[in-house]
């Protein structure tokens, strides 16, 4: 167990550096889990700049998102990362970003509550999807500075099938997988739909 | 044979790195490929992170698709390397991307059922090309997750001269060259042409 | 202190150089300063490539903006830096750069005289900042070589509480922070809340 | 004087291989050199991909463009780098780049004949600007494959002061210095400036 703890922050630390270089987690911002087992999770210490993270940047957390060891301060959004472990048996990992198509795309999808790609190839990047010729739907929810009010305005969503991410308004991006690589590949599928819908925006009509 | 096969995956990781950390792989997406003979070649195993590619990531494929060594799966997509090894014998190495322009560009284009390039000193990297006087038409087919009618689709466009890629809607680009690096010339070269279209979309008239 | 001096310096390259790879410094603009204490502070000699920097690139000026030692010529810029450590007791470290968006927004809003945050959650970035309900505004002066003129254009502003930056128009932007990670952290949260913006404009109605 | 050859290569190498990362020279599009002396200038060689130049990826040709050792073949547009040499006496290095904003915005500008940039803090990064209050125009010319006549297209704007660099439509910039490090700056400048007038054709008026 102490093996794979330090292998799963390890991974941690590479994808949030990448991440971070990519300009995901801008202004220290953001945060990373990853599921130790069925009672806890390792995740990232709040404010730090997610480029330089070492193994002393992470803490141990259980699932109703109190810290194991005493003395250390967990993130507020700890709740919505334990709230995704609880409601997904399955999700092995969690990543929160803070991108521009995601703060902007969210902000603009509020009202509707969602926003929806449909005819993309990358959608099959997403568990569960097998063709570009389908229709996904990300949940948006407005943003909280109330952790409870956020996780209880999210919950519905967790009753529909290959759920993967969803979007808090001006905020960003919370995606999740069976484990750190589908996570990861969750997240940059999301974050190239977004992208994607944003630059259409612009074009003519 | 066995230094050469090195030398081409030794290569092929080279280029895909650079391409990946340049946005062109988003989600694990995309496939690479060397031809190695009359009758096989070397390509990518489906789904790995392309900027984390090693030798075990690749196999050797027949030129009907059918891998050499049975009990690895290639992608679905092996099909359309093979019928460009098969229909242009001059061609050394297939990439195959998934880029944000590439996708929306394709998508606006799938109705025309081609892009066209005029004036660009930039079209001369493409191999026959020596003047920026010209225009160069690219296919764009529709997407499809039926390989062997996907193939269908594309194979007119080879009846062309001078034709070194096509576009699927809304999915990516297939470029090939003489070598790994011509392809890689092409391939940046159309990336290039398809960002410059897509950039004037939002000129003012 | 030389110690502490060395290190700062060591932190200011550190900083300088993922800025210039970020594409804030265009063209060896830009400056960067630390304090040292509350008569001096360690500033970058003006008008090398800030991707480059060595420790021989900074110089000792004191709070009136005048050399430490005699025969290094600083920054005409040096006044601003001293006159944010003067007027602002609790910063540690100031940041001057010239991106793209700090260049185009701030002549766009040079005659409102600010431009305005609304909303986001990487406002909560700033310190004092702890909500994404609130505004945040950012001074917008213009642009001037006399910088005495440049200094008292500025100064009405510094009556403001959590002020952490402003722009000169068509220049670029000053940010400051207790420490230089802060000032980071404040530079790149402006940054964003700016290419936010810019992208804002070019959505339809 | 081999020192001096070898040290202006290995600067070329490494400015070259910073353009190139920062996507200025796609396709291995683009050319560089530096005067050796009032009759040669050391120019990189056709076709290469300007990532990943070594020492033999250079040649010496005179002033007239012919090569000095018999059996290298240099590019075309050879004749364009020392025409800037035998007209610009000050000239001591030349950069030559493909980027989107310099293809796009000098076809936009082509039968104007010229961008002008004004209010730009960045013109000061112009040898023989010192304010920001000023109008700088770049000459730009039609593209042609016929080398001597782009030579006389251009010739004329040789007239001018503080002339450091000019575009041709569809195609990219030629910008140089005193020395390499200047021909950087401008550049950089140049292509800071071209990026912000293509960001401003899009915003609303």
């Amino acid at each position: 167990m102490p093996n794979r703890r330090a292998q799963l922050i390890e991974q941690l630390i590479l994808h949030t550096g990448e991440l971070a270089r990519a300009g995901l987690t801008p202004a220290t911002s953001s945060n990373f889990s990853a599921r130790l087992d069925a009672e806890r999770c390792v995740i990232t210490v709040s404010g730090r700049d997610k480029g330089r993270l070492t193994p002393e940047d992470f803490m141990d957390v259980g699932m109703d998102g109190t810290p194991v060891e005493a003395g250390r301060v967990s993130s507020a959004e700890t709740l919505l990362h334990t709230q995704i472990y609880r409601l997904r048996p399955e999700a092995g990992a969690v990543l929160h970003t803070h991108s521009l198509a995601q703060t902007l795309m969210s902000m603009r999808h509020e009202r509707e509550g969602h926003i929806e790609f449909a005819g993309y190839e990358l959608l099959k990047a997403l568990r569960g999807i097998t063709t570009h010729d389908t229709r996904v739907r990300v949940p948006v929810v407005p943003n909280s500075q109330d952790m409870p009010a956020l996780c209880a305005a999210i919950e519905p969503a967790f009753a529909a099938d290959a759920f993967w991410g969803y979007l808090i308004a001006g905020h960003g991006l919370y995606a999740w997988g069976r484990d750190l690589a589908e996570a990861r590949r969750h997240l940059d599928a999301f974050e190239f739909l977004l992208t994607a819908e944003m630059a259409k925006l612009r074009f003519p009509a």
